[in-house]
């Protein structure tokens, strides 16, 4: 049965959703290209029409949900939020409980580490266009190398915060809060120094 | 056939040691349990006597395994490093290449977010127990709620440090540095603004 290009970008669209949406939720391990197919209403077979493997499909996958959320927050926040108010939306209770909406390298950089290439440069990517605007949320006053390194350190403290912050939520969920609260303050610490030192 | 007291403690031991090894490695859900009895040299029957199931076998081969780093570094660093040294040994690259012997909570974040109540309270408890030596670390000027913070945010940032550098290192291995760096700076920073509220 020929498929139009309509139907087939329909179909990749609805695969990369449910891909995007079961790894977030369940990790890339945790969830099998069959049940991926099941959930976007595909077969196996049409699922492999699309990606060649599991990890192409990861890869794409995370690329997809990375760029949703990246429309998400620009239209939650406008363009041009300040550096404060990105940590103050990055580091929220908020944040951690979405499990299949958050941030997408908090819900699988431990794992990430252990995937091939194809998904390390999705995740790579990904952390280098984050970190672009989050370099750009900070005063123009600050050097840009200077710049660069606290927006790198905010997207990996980020990362570290709410995957801790989750996995203690289920024990302890004031610690959970508390770290959430200690990374801002910490990073924001970080952003004032600078800042006192740009003049 | 009978298996005496001290021959149960060294299979015990030995499952834990493998679940730790193997669980870094490739991660909860990456690792099934007849291969952890196998590189135990024991049988899938063995280890249901000593674990009533994969759960509580995590939870147990987390604690075990962050026990371990914990007197690493002690016999390391010695009792009392000081709070950069401290950021030195668990910013390098040393650490982040070491998926077997690294921190067991940046190789496992992300999917103990993902796991059952026995593994998030193992994880919390190493988590307050980190807390905890990095505060020691701080300089007593320091309040005590401001060191406790402080330590709070150098673990968060550790984990997402450690499990972004990896993640990104397959394919950018220069950025992979660059975040163990920036966020060892901007911890540092955070330190040093402490310690001049402090007088």
């Amino acid at each position: 049965m020929r498929v139009s290009k309509e139907k087939a970008a329909g179909n990749r669209e609805a695969l990369l959703r449910a891909a995007d949406r079961l790894f977030r939720g369940r990790g890339i391990d945790g969830v099998g290209v069959a049940e991926i197919a099941k959930e976007a209403g595909l077969t196996h077979g049409a699922l492999y029409a699309h990606f060649p493997s599991k990890e192409a499909l990861a890869a794409e996958a995370f690329s997809h949900g990375f760029a949703g959320n990246v429309a998400r927050t620009r239209a939650l926040e406008g363009d041009r939020p300040s550096f404060e108010d990105c940590l103050g939306g990055l580091l929220s209770a908020q944040m951690r409980d979405s499990f299949e909406t958050g941030c997408p390298m908090a819900a699988s950089a431990s794992e990430v580490a252990r995937q091939g290439c194809a998904v390390s440069a999705s995740f790579t990517n990904a952390f280098e266009q984050f970190v672009e605007m989050i370099e750009g949320s900070l005063e123009s006053a600050i050097p840009q190398a200077r710049r660069r390194r606290l927006a790198i350190a905010a997207v990996a403290a980020e990362i570290g915060a709410i995957a801790a912050s989750r996995a203690i939520a289920k024990t302890d969920s004031a610690l959970a809060d508390e770290v959430l609260e200690a990374v801002r303050e910490t990073v924001s610490a970080a952003h004032m120094a600078e800042n006192a030192r740009a003049g």
